[in-house]
């Protein structure tokens, strides 16, 4: 069995680790931090876990507490594991991480996105960028697991730069995420009746997920990207698009698509269907479907995942897997639930 | 293994029952069937099923199928599965049937309510109903598995009864559920602009799980019960008040409620929480909490369950796990799906 | 023109207010204050007020304020009306107060139930409980405006009392409201993941409007009252059970009603429907029905409304045109937001 | 007054026309038909209109009913209208029709796109497109009231076309709509469980208002349109990019917009707020803002309607408005409701 530990375990990515650990066949959950809820059953903070655990939250000591561990779960604001990250690594236990840390080869555009400097950056060259059906991250010392926009995006359009089928200067990404994205801090934007029954986009031209997108697919490549809030719960999708710089039709996009997520268990492309966010709820699934507008030379991928599982915990779960061995699917077999 | 057939597997509790079925650790789905669908991959009806199942829906023909299955689920309109109970006993096989033809013991009850002739009577007796907190299931031909409201009802319920603590000719229960109850079929009601942002109470005095809840209670009690549609997909609460006959306060109550369901896997008693419907979507687990309003002296029991799952297929899939001598919990085991 | 001024305009009353008084053919807005929002423009806090006014919130000082105008609405938290009105009266202005202040004719019961002393007792004496199918507001200083829930509950039951038929002990009211009813403010419980998808009761046997019920129901009568959240915007819908205590049917109820609030421009007591709080969304209506349980002799009650509108300040607004002799559908002849 | 008849009232639009012309102050509605209806009363079929209006539909007889009236307002399916504008005209009525009938100049286009025939195609040259804030539609006889989408669509991005910013070789359209946009007809993808909590695209390069907007943009664009349906009721929100062809930036795009919206009472073009859904529900107005990514020298156009409102209805009685010399703004000053 492998230990492990969760460090912040009281916003939703930390209580859906919490579930998925201790349902994990391979896995024994040996502690749960929470600087706020300490000394708390985790119960009493998420009622839905009565009955599937009795476990308290505990202080936040990652230097001690990860020498009792194989592997750290890091679900913690922006900023705040790459200062504990040497300690985890000091104790022998992998870190992934699923703040944005670690998700950036250089210093610099981490500082110029997320407004600080970067605490520790020579440890960097240890984290890999956690989304193994495009990267290798078996190894390392530290998974930088990805954001929830960027995973949906990043499968979406890769391919298409990988085949080298569209012209990298004209990339929009126009996504679409339910609202527990925003996590568990009250705002007004979250406040219900301020978003249910309504849309709106966020951070036009402006949005930290951008230059991970950017980064991952390489090349240099600048894009636009755009996040719009939706009322409900979970669940992105992203429509991507990009002029093609060659002939191409739905079916060699398809082709295309489908060699290139061969024997990937969580990537579903697509034919005749269109992906959509309740297919893939509470899985760790990726929908994928392609098509050609041949009056415009465009071609659109729709890109679908549950923010919080792919995009999020399950993600961080399948990383796990990979480092340790395991079936990459081991304690990620849920059927979606629908409706 | 246990082989299992679905007889009705394109509505939603029977495309559940494919996604719990298949991941059952002790069950082998050996069949689904579907007459609308009949040869149609069940992925392509339930595009969620990709990458889970491969089968196609069979050409319903329960006498030759139900020789290949030691249990049959039956998801079919009220009416049909007393039809067919004949040949699946015949079998050999295990009937579970989730529609309401053998829920009730007096055949005229059941006329009277579903406004038809009973096909096959003399198989009431054989009938076992199926809710295991309450009734011993173990050991019989056919469970009739229980309407979604009557469940809530009467586990919310019936440890009121059981303590003698209430004027049984009081009992008053208004019960809220989630769209999906009312199925798949397509209708003014459920249509999305019609119902959702409103909410509304529907078969006032009039709907069909009154005296189902009414027979489980027994003593021949009478209740008001009032159904409500409320815009959500999944789950019901139901708030059940009557007057109390002798001198209760909420920590007696919640003794009783705790005495009555120790040692049930799926029953959670909450003490300072409420019930939540969101605590128990995507699982079998009924979420229980008990308030006495001493100025006017009434118990008020709330009780949420996810109408799909307890209140459906996931109770039948329980049912099964004690029929064939499982551990009852054996594939129900999900965390909900929070937030 | 009469001159109005509201303080406390920016909660969701406050910001509906404006709207209606704006709109209002025969009210000149004067001022608006805020404390929070002070000197901000109003569309500013509230965007889907732009093109509709270019006030911005002025300071709160009512004693000044008040002086300008024919009538203040006070849409603040429990507590500070009861100590500005005074002031407000002195101006000579009409007070409509949307808070709880000024709701209880005893003193004590207020203190009780709000656990705070009144401020201001001996001016209890000079308000009305504004809900004017019921009660008489027509030359009175104050108007406490009901509660939301109270409003759609004191308009199913009071008829039933009215006209002697139920017994009066046993009377229980399961109300469902939207998420608005809980107000601007932050909390937990209405950030839009944690409620969207979920149902729950809260405050059970304890919620501050069943006093209010009391009250206005009159003849000492104690009632159970049981909220519940249900994850739309806006709307109430109040279930009222009752034993009848004397031989009633459908026709017979449905006449106690039409003959009770007949002329009553904003009720609307449907016969064949039942009432649904989409057909009353945006509007000052509240649709009611009534139904007779033979089997139980219990008399159900079915009362819909919008719960920020003829739930607050809807009712706010036709209690203004009443008191200043306008005709009483004055500036509230929106035809409801369907679907 | 003007007196006017409605076509076709039984679907969303035709209800909400029911509603606006009712309130106008300068309209007298005369008669609305629907042939499956006919003879029931409207406010059977709409519950909400009950204490509005007692009317009853009619059975359709244009060429008899258009006789009484000034002007027609079609909301029928498309391929109707164009079969009954030539007795409309002949009865010296005006034809506002919903549909899209006679948005087309080109017959061939229409066919193209829509699969049939133009019954009429002489009548085209009758017609102007209802879009007044960018087409003049004084003094035609037939208005082809525009499709929702396209309204959104067109009034984001005509300011780019005319100000001559952009590659119009660039152009893509994001929109997302409420789920009353499909209309009142049962679907399965408008089932209740079947599209709350999810989010899809649909008919992605191949919708039909495609070259409607294109048609409108003129200079033979042809763009990328793609839909999407989002878990809501009503409003859409067009998210549109294209590459600038010269150096712009924020305060340069708003002051473009601005002066092409000068003095247009429904458009509000805004700075640092970005448009929401919930801003324009209820209303006529659209909301716009616009933003340079300096990075992508991509710029981004933000637009949100009410679908039902500025995408149908509401548009066409501002076009009544401007047809028969009224304010533009008669009958349509309604608040946004929210939240």
């Amino acid at each position: 069995m492998i230990k492990a530990g969760i460090i912040g375990g009281s916003g939703y990515t930390g209580e859906i680790l919490v579930g998925l650990l201790l349902r994990h066949p391979k896995v024994q959950l040996a502690w749960v931090t929470s600087q706020s809820h300490s000394g708390e059953k985790i119960s009493s903070v998420y009622p839905h876990l009565k009955g599937v655990t009795d476990m308290a939250y505990k202080s936040p000591n990652p230097a001690k507490l990860a020498k009792e561990v194989d592997v750290v779960f890091a679900a913690l604001p922006n900023g705040m594991a790459m200062k504990i990250a040497g300690d985890i690594i000091s104790a022998k236990a992998k870190l992934i991480d699923l703040s944005a840390d670690f998700r950036f080869k250089d210093a610099l555009v981490f500082k110029q996105w997320y407004k600080m400097d970067h605490a520790n950056p020579k440890l960097l060259g240890k984290a890999a960028y956690g989304l193994p059906e495009i990267v290798k991250v078996k190894g390392v010392d530290i998974i930088a697991n990805p954001g929830c926009y960027a995973t949906a995006s990043i499968l979406g359009a890769y391919p298409l730069i990988d085949a080298g089928i569209i012209d990298t200067a004209s990339i929009v990404i126009d996504a679409k995420s339910g609202v527990s994205g925003a996590g568990r801090s009250l705002t007004d934007d979250t406040h219900f009746p301020n978003c249910n029954e309504g849309l709106s986009a966020y951070k036009v031209a402006s949005h930290r997920h951008t230059p991970e997108i950017e980064q991952a697919l390489g090349k240099g490549i600048k894009l636009t990207f755009t996040p719009h809030l939706v009322p409900m719960n979970r669940g992105i999708l992203a429509t991507i698009y990009a002029k093609a710089k060659r002939s191409v039709d739905d079916a060699k996009l398809l082709k295309v698509f489908e060699a290139f997520y061969k024997s990937k268990a969580f990537i579903q492309v697509l034919d005749k269907e269109l992906p959509a966010t309740k297919n893939v709820l509470g899985t760790n699934n990726c929908q994928i479907a392609v098509r050609y507008d041949k009056r415009t030379e465009h071609v659109i991928v729709l890109s679908a995942i549950d923010n919080l599982m792919k995009g999020a915990s399950g993600q961080a779960v399948q990383n796990m897997n990979i480092l340790f061995g395991l079936p990459e699917t081991a304690g990620l077999e849920m059927v979606a639930v629908y409706p």
